[in-house]
């Protein structure tokens, strides 16, 4: 099992401070002082030093140094090696000691064992940031451990930042730093735009990286993160989120290390206005703390991952197609102000294809307006439509008027968030006409607009120029246009959304410590039913008496029916072997069950400790749910929901959060079932309790947070939730201490 | 309604004969005399008349001409109209009569009320295929519908095949076809291929055209169907199959009027080894025959569809990449033995990438076999991996035997289908001498090699053109690889597992046609059980009495305990007012049951006409389940399946197929739900007689195949499935009849 403490990060309610709203645009404002990032002076360094510099400009020691001079980087460039006094034209430094100017980055290519004293040595030269190029650490196995602890400890010890080791490099186009190898090292010719970029995999990467760029994408600052032994993924996208210049922020992720920054990440997205989107490889890979736990069987780490991008405001995405749109329009427009999407087209089919892949993603194609509807009527032909999608007919273009004032009434119609144009393989003149006209009702209207255009490049070159130009973006295909359209709509109601949410984290001197309870490391059902009461969840009134089977029960203050139930830590699974009878109806039937209990324990598990008998009152209403917490290797404690029995072992029909979080949460937590219906109260049956179903699931989190070190799982199973007014009852608690 | 006898297509037991396997490639054999098809002369004119010759060569009349010029069409083309004596550069003709050579196609741009002569005229004059580009007819309502007629009765009589009217028009790229007007018709450089496609809107057919062009796929016969006047979308995809150069067949589809011939064309691609791609859109228009009934209540178009495509080995897409990708797959490679992938690739990323696409789409990466991984251990650098997918690292490069002895090794691993290889952005000499060992590899095997590759063009051109030449596909992501490489397993697995499939149609004089039954609008639960008693299908014993409260029971024969309903086809939902009660123990009880239904209904329902009351058997075991028919308008009737209460209503967990089937597609449909783990014994619950559930669907699907010109829809909420060995009981049914 991990360490607990891993986990000791920003808390979500923590780290992100409560956002003003006030920003209507993706973009952070460039009026004012541009703030002076962390990482500035890795990105745009003032010399480099080339540690391990090779003669062999095809070596990883020299291709640096050939991408950096055929990208004209302004900086010095210093190679350094004691083999050479010369390296590509340039003076070769014997060591670091020797650099004789401004140098504010290395690069080292050294072998693995020299790495740290290199990192030592750049730090007495007040070099204060180094990427370790070089393999042979961690990803090796146990031979590379040691080294990799040596190159953390000479980090901190020098003061020195490190990027790597075992990494592919940095890029910062619009400052000509080329400091990696590999094929990206030949692509000095890349154009600079808005995106930034970190990912784990150098080769997976750059690849996408180039693949974006053939599709017209433009980059700021690319990083190959590597081992990550200092600088990180998240503080990688906080920086980017940071820089003026950077629209949009993606990272791609193998492994998480630290969840919470990530969230944190996400949150501060939410803040300034600029996504991040992460796409998040290796779903099968799974890992978990306590997997003899129910809630943790069903939990993979992709779910966990799923719940804590929607609730830190990531979003995620898995393939280059869907990247490439969403830098398209999130580094061009400008937030919509709801869902609602109205589509101009010149073929039929585009607007039939757009509105599938619409309605998939939540967007909406109202109905126009009448007043709409009747004023396009006048300017599209008889065989066209006027209905949302509408079809202009490529006769429109006969008379470009026509187009302008399709457009104005559209963006007009008070109902409508979003311009959509689809206008298929529209080639010549008529193309260029519709550009200019599309420029102009863009710089008349504040609501986006996308165009979907599959004119082949040399058949629309000046019209697809006229529309670069103004920043409006072309998607070639509706259906790809419709996701991209709904990924705009989706990030500003996020915005809006997270942007009210705040958990207020209660003191934790408040809150009850159970120190005697979390020094075991299975608690039984009743000392589960204590944790929980101690938080203020809501559990069965029970009575525990001795595990006599002679005992008089005659005295008991019960109502019936009741529930008898063995009471011991070795028995997590109770009712696998005979340790729970229900409904019992009276004293007769209760003597009978708790002789039955205690026989059948005796007989299957004969080691179990027992440490009584539990007799519980029955909960007859309501519906039985299942709450549950695992504590995630990277997100750490995880709050899990669904409703009980098949629907969450058949099923699957459960939702996650990560803890601590608020009642808003907690409600999308209930309505994101597939089975939410039945808290509605279905085919007659009451509406039951969701407020306080919800207000548990908050209690629950900030218990789940607050024993962060301790719990290590928890199944509440069942919950009753009863109807509404009534609350909720939780029946049995498994409680799992590690750590 | 629309009427029951627009279903009389072919049944699909009928159509298609039951196919041989012995074909293992996708391409038809080339060998022997080359089959004629019906279209040839479609496709591959001798002469052309352009019917409405315009002088204006930009005009619609006049687009064709110049673009069968610039495309070096080889046969004669003779423009028609009277107005001029020639028309670029060609003599015009007066008439059609005054043709004065071989003319096996008319291109007709006349206005709409001009067409139907024309054909006719084209019809005397021996051309027998006419392409109508003039709209006017149905898309513009009332007025067009009547000349579409005329248009289609002169087609009929004059013995002219129709494309059209409302179209694009036909390109066939080997014959230099350009018979098209639009962007299109500018394009007449396009490469010829062996996809073949029909579209029903042009503009966005010709647009998805040309971006998979440019994308590298090649075209060979590309049709603009419009209004499907006489040419079907299934007839050309059936003419497409019977083409010896053309491997891939697809088709865009908006509305299907013939879904029995569409699910034709599926099987016939299963039975030649070619597959049919179908983009269906329009995705939110539902056609239902009645609905009243539940079961149709819960039918979308898209589920008959997608539950068509699946029966009929139908390929759905939906993105154009995705097409481009398939395209690109089946027109070059072998069909894979399985699903089960090795990869070998340079990038652990990619490696994780695909892993995570392919299990989404049912790949397998299974372990190597022990040999396999001690051999590969050999030529792998020590900071790469053997396990599968493999990471050779770009090191392996630096010796080409190396990759090499990895490619030979994995593909003569047994346990491995297909080999996917990820070459990430491999640029220059490294790039040409691994695409030549590929080809070299691919050689030696009968396995499917298929390479993920994202060098730009320019950096690894000569490698690409080595690859392209041996017919080797290219995919730039490893996500879309891992979709294409699932896509090319699947159709392989979608052949073996349908080629055995055949519908043995019991002959129609042997089943039983309940004329009496069938001439009433709605049957009450009396006549609906007798229909499926009939038809072999088991019901409940029930005993019907008058429905007379004071009647004396005593006497009756029956064995408690029973539910009592009313008897009434006014009554299609009887729980609703209060016409059932069920559990009822004794004659007492049955008394009062009686007397109660009787009052509800009479309250409730006072105008109803009841037939009776029904005293019927209580199933106490088993689960509920729902059994339904819908009669879709595209293909005719269709069965519904899912287990009943919220599972259908809630969930949506069902499942259909097109009716009539066999017990291997009953028991697909069986193993379709989500929910299917119930029917194998859950928790305890004794396993249920799949076996006669699955017999009694095929006997259904044969009803509603038998009764498809009355049968509108059917309910049969609930069909209790018994504990095994028990089989089946409908317990209600609900028959709505119409057309």
């Amino acid at each position: 099992m991990a360490s607990g403490t891993r986990t000791d990060a920003r808390g979500l309610g923590e780290g992100a401070a409560p956002s003003a709203t006030q920003s209507t645009a993706y973009s952070a404002p460039e009026s004012g002082e541009p703030p002076t990032p962390a990482l500035e002076r890795l990105f745009n360094p003032r010399g480099i030093a080339v540690v391990g510099a090779s003669a062999d400009l095809g070596r990883i020691g020299g291709q640096p140094i050939k991408a950096l001079t055929e990208a004209r980087y302004a900086g010095r460039i210093y190679p350094v090696n004691p083999k050479y006094a010369e390296v590509g034209g340039m003076r070769c430094y014997r060591s670091i000691a020797d650099i004789d100017g401004d140098c504010d980055l290395a690069l080292i290519a050294l072998s693995a064992g020299a790495v740290a004293a290199a990192v030592e040595a750049c730090g007495a030269k007040g070099i204060r940031f180094a990427i370790i190029l070089s393999s042979g650490f961690k990803e090796i196995g146990e031979g590379g451990r040691a080294l990799e602890t040596a190159l953390k400890d000479a980090g901190r010890r020098s003061g020195v930042r490190l990027i790597g080791p075992n990494c592919q490099g940095v890029l910062s186009i619009p400052n000509r730093l080329f400091a990696t190898f590999g094929a990206i090292a030949q692509e000095t010719a890349l154009r600079a735009g808005a995106v930034s970029m970190a990912f784990q995999s150098g080769g997976f990467g750059f690849g996408v990286m180039l693949l974006c760029e053939e599709m017209g994408i433009g980059f700021r600052h690319c990083v190959s993160v590597g081992n990550e032994v200092d600088i990180t993924t998240p503080e990688l996208l906080d920086a980017f989120l940071d820089d003026p210049h950077t629209k949009v922020a993606c990272a791609y992720v193998e492994g998480v290390s630290d969840g919470r920054a990530l969230m944190a990440a996400g949150r501060k997205s939410i803040d300034v206005g600029k996504p991040v989107l992460v796409w998040k490889a290796g779903k099968s890979a799974v890992g978990r703390r306590a997997a003899g736990s129910h809630t943790a069987n069903i939990t993979g780490s992709s779910d966990v991952f799923r719940a804590a991008a929607r609730q830190s405001g990531i979003i995620e995405v898995g393939c280059v197609e869907d990247m490439v749109d969403l830098f398209r329009v999130f580094t061009s427009c400008r937030p919509p102000h709801g869902n609602r999407v109205g589509v101009l087209g010149i073929s039929g089919g585009s607007g039939i294809v757009f509105a599938d892949a619409a309605a998939d993603r939540g967007l909406v194609l109202p109905d126009f307006a009448p007043d709409t509807t009747a004023t396009l009527r006048n300017v599209i032909p008889v065989f066209g439509s006027a209905a949302n999608p509408a079809d202009l007919t490529a006769d429109v273009f006969n008379n470009i008027a026509s187009f302008t004032e399709a457009m104005t009434i559209v963006l007009d119609d008070p109902g409508i968030d979003q311009l959509c144009l689809l206008l298929a393989s529209l080639p010549g003149a008529h193309a260029l006409n519709a550009a200019q006209a599309i420029v102009a009702a863009a710089q008349r209207s504040d609501k986006p607009i996308l165009v979907g255009w599959s004119a082949r490049r040399n058949r629309a070159a000046a019209a697809y120029e006229v529309l670069e130009r103004a920043g409006i973006p072309i998607i070639s295909t509706p259906e790809r246009l419709a996701r991209a359209s709904a990924a705009l709509a989706a990030f500003a109601d996020t915005r809006r959304r997270l942007s009210r949410r705040a958990v207020s984290m209660p003191a934790a001197a408040a809150l009850p410590m159970p120190n005697a309870l979390l020094e075991k490391a299975q608690l039984s059902e009743a000392e589960g039913k204590q944790l929980l009461a101690m938080y203020g969840i809501p559990v069965t009134r029970d009575v525990l008496i001795e595990a006599d089977d002679r005992m008089d029960l005659s005295g008991l203050d019960i109502v019936f029916p009741v529930a008898v139930k063995i009471v011991s830590a070795d028995i997590p699974h109770k009712t696998d072997v005979g340790g729970v009878q229900l409904d019992i109806a009276d004293r007769d039937a209760l003597q009978a069950a708790v002789r039955a209990v205690l026989a059948n324990v005796k007989r299957l598990m004969p080691e179990a400790r027992i440490d009584g008998i539990m007799i519980s009152e029955m909960i007859r209403d309501g519906r039985e749910t299942l709450v549950g917490v695992v504590n995630d290797e990277a997100f750490g404690p995880t709050v899990v929901f669904g409703l009980g029995g098949i629907f969450v072992e058949v099923l699957r029909d459960v939702s996650y959060r990560v803890a601590p979080f608020d009642i808003e949460t907690a409600r999308e937590m209930v309505g994101e079932l597939r089975s939410r219906i039945l808290f509605d109260g279905y085919r007659g049956s009451p509406a039951l309790d969701v407020d306080a179903l919800c207000r548990t699931l908050v209690r629950i989190s900030e218990m789940a947070w607050h024993l962060r070190t301790r719990l290590a799982s928890l199944d509440i199973n069942p919950l009753f939730v009863r109807p509404g007014g009534w609350g909720v009852v939780a029946a049995d608690a498994v409680v799992t201490l590690g750590g």
